[in-house]
């Protein structure tokens, strides 16, 4: 069994302390769980979730540099009582900073085995560990999903391999993970489809490999059907990286694949914005679409620089950007099963433990201004209004209502152009909105 | 009625001389229309078209400085007079170029008018005089389209446009456009939704303008329907510029949003590559996907400058991506009723007649040693033979089918993987299939 | 003489509310130029200026569309009268909006003649006008430019020209450019090299076009001498566009063509954030660059959306850049002779007058907010104090000093490491630094 | 003693096969080193270098997945005679692909000690091996560089870290590197600054930096001079990656730097394209620049995938880019001491080591047809020959003298203007370039 020891030596519980100066980076200034906004208490809106794979197995490794993160619990050796006491790690973190969520992949949580029956031993033997903290600490898997990207097995894809075994050592893998899920009560499942896609069009089938990808999602749901799982499923888009194209590529592309398909019942979408601005958009625009489908599942809450081609997973602290994005939660009703998952790594230079707790004290807090600020915005209902008028002649005007409602043609617009001659049009009035938006800021 | 002119003095029809020296521009090196290719003449898998708006109507303006490009069809002023003038111009270029096609928008051919009515009263005239040319010259119209952008009203959209009275003009001018198409014969209509997206999210309603996009194209099918147009319909995909972000983004999201509203039926696709790399692609990107959707109907044979993040219509001289294209064209057995439509225009500081010519030939060239490059792989069948051996297991092994057709569950594929172990994964072999394309080149 | 007009009717002086909702966009909550901030007036710090291109001749025009913002100081006849007109409504809007500069292009105030001595003397009348407007109202005149990228000559470049005729027209232009400028009281002069760089490299000689330009600086600073003008030169990088490359790339491109040719005495850089972003860094990046090398002169306070390839020309609405950008003008001291200099547009939907003013007081107020926050942070003194301590090594030890000094050698370096062993490196503290600045924000 | 093994079994010496079908992947078609291009042997011109790093030290690693690529030089074990065992891989590779040039990183060849001492030691055992296998088989070490990225001390940079033991370390390490090089007779000694650059302004002090690493040049130049070492010193530029931001982002800003701080004569420019076009420049835009400015040394013959926005380092396989590279090649009489070094890997996917030869022999082949294409063109004297009629006018008229030589003033200019009106402006006939260029690959 793994030993008792305190990982966060000298910390205690994040506590909410508004009056804190700015430079208290043990506290929080904004981000008060209990606090009541619109009807709910912060930490309904806001369900954090830490992830197990950056904040517990992250090295500090990059493609030009040797690992800079020296932890306690990261010892050479990798037995299950290894991983068990990474997941003590895990817990007393969770457990002082004040979230009530975590995710993982199946092998951040367990070591591989020299075949897959003593891989699926060592998983159950370290799921079982995972409960106990569980149940201890009140904590709960806000999703668990397979990592079917880093063994090289999966080079060329999992279910998009050009060879069938290993789409089918994916299914096997999938199958446990979707067992291990249940026995945690995970209350999503998230498919990364991180070699999902080709890194040279010219040894690629792109039709072939999406039809199997199409196939291994049926098989999912029915084996989460049989098995009575009832966690939500969940793509993540990514247009690229490790891949040079993810057929994941975005909120459209997957909500495209899943109609194409006839998948859209039984999946929704867990949105990363550092994947969307990747795929050439603005921070919040997949969350935005997502929503706009009803399909906005969850948040994976990072951000990347602009400035740069790859995923840097930041955690997120942009007051603007936050805010953006809680205003189309709130709109939703919240996210609920789903969250906001911090899949975020401190920087490989940030080698103390205080800048594990300051990097996510920074994104909470970030987090609850963006709260604050929409729930703002949206109580007092300008811009929405604003909105609102932009749109009325569809619902005003018999024109609108017969566009809307699909019942007009082209006859019948033209008639109306003929006789009614050059609209109006009024401005957009982009800045307005912006210098209003920002003055809820 | 327009003044007989010859506006490109001293030029006779382009020939085949594949001996002339390199520096010879006046002539074709590469493209031979009546040499035949894998059972057809050169001409009918290489259907090029030119584009009415570059190369007619183009002034070498840009957002940084004034017109460049003088021309003796371009006269200030812009009456259907002139309109014809500049139409016998253009059957003059396509007559000594030697291509089949050409496209436009409605606006490019006809001047606008006080009213709708007058506007299409002058598109009619100019329609009578363009059916007369087409007859007279054996030039057929690859495709019409609707200008839904340059209008100040379409600022906003036009069948996403917040106001019902854009969305009925658009609907209005797209009667008319489909009427012409008819009357013209064209083999296809386009749909480029330049300003179908936003330039905020602020402001915007993403699912309400989608919606209505969807309703507005069941309007375009149920006319053309009505009046028996019997074009292919085609969806230019874009992902921004001049927008923030066009719905259309790519491909996938064009053949998702298709099935999302029941459309696919009816639509294909015009792939434009400048458009697939500003979206983050790489150059037959959405070629390629939309041709493994069965919905490959048209090519904007174009390129862009990968460093520049604008829509630059560049002509398209690469022996390389021409080559790549054609592979997917000859694999579904040519474009036809589509083609290959050079949207490219000449740089603005190409000012003279001869750079009109150069421009076009040079993109011909390419594209017929792209044609020749790529008809040679496919007789050899080595680079598919490859890709086949890739894909065995899928038709090979029991496992593969059982995945293939769907048969397969988790648990068969976990049984097998712990019957089975672990599979052997084999090279991807990429800097191979590289060398071997490049040794076609 | 221009007519006598109210061009802003109904809109008076925009004053200061700081209590206003947050939807009153007509008047400033946060910039209130005559509070004190470190020992200044907030309008000392924040030296904004209006531009009068966008704002005053920009017709929504963009390379989609026509134009959609009708001006009525924009008459379709362009005379000497109607370019005084329009001088007249930019003083007014100057003057309600508060702001104590403004800056031009030559050819945007008077327009050009049948030559060269034509088009002089129509700005000699011009500029006379706007002397007199100066004076009257007390707006001063930031900086002048010449327009050496519109005119279909440039189309080459300018001092790049591969014509000998075309670099003489520059500089005959330039050379009139500096006398207005000093007959102004310019307090700078820009050179934005639109067209200075290539189209394609396999036209161009880039060595020589260098060596052209730097040969026009040198004459630029000789005339510039023997008039007297006392303005500081500024040249404003930007990567690319018009261009497919800009020879003043980013700050540190044009800082080392400066120390090349010699020129670096006589010459400032005048930033701009959104062409910063085009070359690939962040917002404040040539910012911190250029102050770095004691040559930040001014700035075009504007901004860009980070998923857009080109320069858009937003108005600079995001409080962390404007607090970012801050920092730097705080500390080197102040931009003047230089200002806040807003190039940025109204976007072309944002048709109404009110936008114009609602765009610059957003602006104002964003950058108002940044000073407030940057002032706090310099008066704390908290992230300057970290920032000192990681590098008080090159202070405190004698290693660092003989580094610092350049008297190290390295032998001696190998021999403290021989004799000291490892290093200790302590933590980077990213998302300490983030949060700590986020809590000024 | 390293032990003798064949690594390469059944693979002989690559031969010139100019007659090889497409497919035969294991042999030249193109590449013949002994047949004279424009008077020396295609090896003189294609002085091709293997990377150590890559090719013998490789594993398949990314940030998303294990090793994939398992090579029977890299045991497990980390010794001095592993080290050697790989370097006999590596010569024997060298032999048989027919290279005469190899490159490698301190780091690549010998492993670290636990002080600096016994690393240095090891160094000193391996370099000794290197030198036996130099001169058994007639390889050259075209450069050799210092890795000052990888070891977690160098993790806020090397040169430009904040804490003065960090720069000491890296200057002793660079003491030895440059004995190291020196004793094998390195042609050339490379700097990439992999992280003298930052990850967040916040905590960065710009000009301190880089005023460290003119100091640490120096010592570096002193040292040189002081131990007789005669090869060319070399900066390799990269805009970012892993850092935000690189100080030497591009050519220019190097060839700035080195002016700013009077090191102009002492180093030259190694350029990689996969670095110049992340910088935001077409591929062989740096290659033109350090040309042009007579500080071209060498080249990293890569290249990357312009969708992609990190290095890839993928193998050269495009005839256009090899062509445009090796046309400035041509121009200033080669590269030698430099060469084309093969700072490439194959995909991770490319686990075979027959990929290892056909991804090498690929590219060769590619250059190979790039010189021959380039030579073509420089002895047809077309392409060069348009491009000098452009610029004529500064040579053949007196205004255009005056400007070259800098007699010129903006006087004497506008006094031409006034005389001789506006310029007439020739097209600049880009198509027409693009197509010439074409007909020669």
């Amino acid at each position: 069994m793994a030993e008792k020891v305190e990982y966060f030596p000298g910390i205690g519980k994040i506590q909410y302390c508004p009056d804190a100066p700015p430079t208290e980076t043990l506290c929080f200034k904004y981000y008060n769980p209990s606090e009541v906004i619109l009807g709910k208490p912060m930490s309904d809106w806001l369900r954090f979730s830490v992830v197990f794979w950056h904040t517990f197995r992250g090295t500090g490794l990059d493609p030009f540099g040797a690992p800079t993160l020296s932890r306690a619990w990261n010892r050479p050796a990798e037995t299950v009582d290894d991983a068990k006491r990474r997941l003590n790690a895990a817990f007393e973190f969770f457990t002082k900073l004040g979230v009530q969520f975590y995710t993982f992949h199946d092998r951040d949580i367990a070591p591989e085995g020299a075949s897959l029956a003593e891989t699926n031993a060592n998983l159950e033997a370290v799921v079982e560990h995972a409960l106990e903290l569980q149940q201890r600490t009140g904590v709960q898997l806000l999703w668990a999903t397979c990592n079917l990207f880093s063994n090289p097995r999966y080079m060329h894809g999992a279910a998009t391999s050009p060879l069938a075994e290993v789409f089918a050592y994916a299914g096997a893998q999938v199958k446990k993970g979707l067992e291990v899920a249940k026995k945690l009560g995970a209350l999503n499942y998230v498919f990364w489809g991180g070699r999902e896609g080709y890194a040279s069009l010219l040894n690629t089938r792109l039709r072939e490999e999406l039809d199997h990808m199409a196939n291994f999602f049926r098989m999912v749901v029915a084996y989460k059907k049989k098995i009575g799982f009832t966690g939500q499923l969940l793509i993540e888009p990514k247009p690229k990286e490790p891949t040079s194209h993810q057929y994941d590529y975005d909120a459209m592309t997957v909500i495209g694949f899943l109609r194409t398909y006839g998948l859209q019942e039984e999946f929704k979408l867990n949105i990363e914005p550092n994947h969307t601005t990747l795929a050439g958009h603005c921070h919040e625009h997949d969350i935005a679409m997502a929503s706009a489908f009803g399909c906005l599942g969850s948040v994976d809450a990072n951000t990347g620089s602009p400035e740069l081609g790859w995923d840097t997973d930041q955690f997120p602290m942009s007051v603007r950007d936050c805010t953006a994005v809680m205003r189309y939660v709130l709109a939703q009703g919240g996210l609920a099963p789903g969250g906001l998952n911090f899949d975020c790594k401190v920087r490989r230079e940030s080698t103390s433990l205080t800048d594990m707790f300051a990097a996510h004290i920074g994104a909470m807090d970030t987090f609850a201004r963006g709260l604050r600020c929409a729930a703002k915005m949206q109580q007092d209902g300008v811009l929405d209004g604003l909105v609102a008028t932009r749109y009325a002649s569809y619902r005003d005007s018999e024109l609108g209502r017969s566009i809307a409602d699909g019942t007009a043609t082209l006859e019948s617009l033209e008639a109306h152009i003929l006789k009614h001659g050059e609209p109006e049009v009024p401005s957009g009035q982009q800045e307005t909105f912006e210098l209003i938006f920002n003055r809820y800021l």
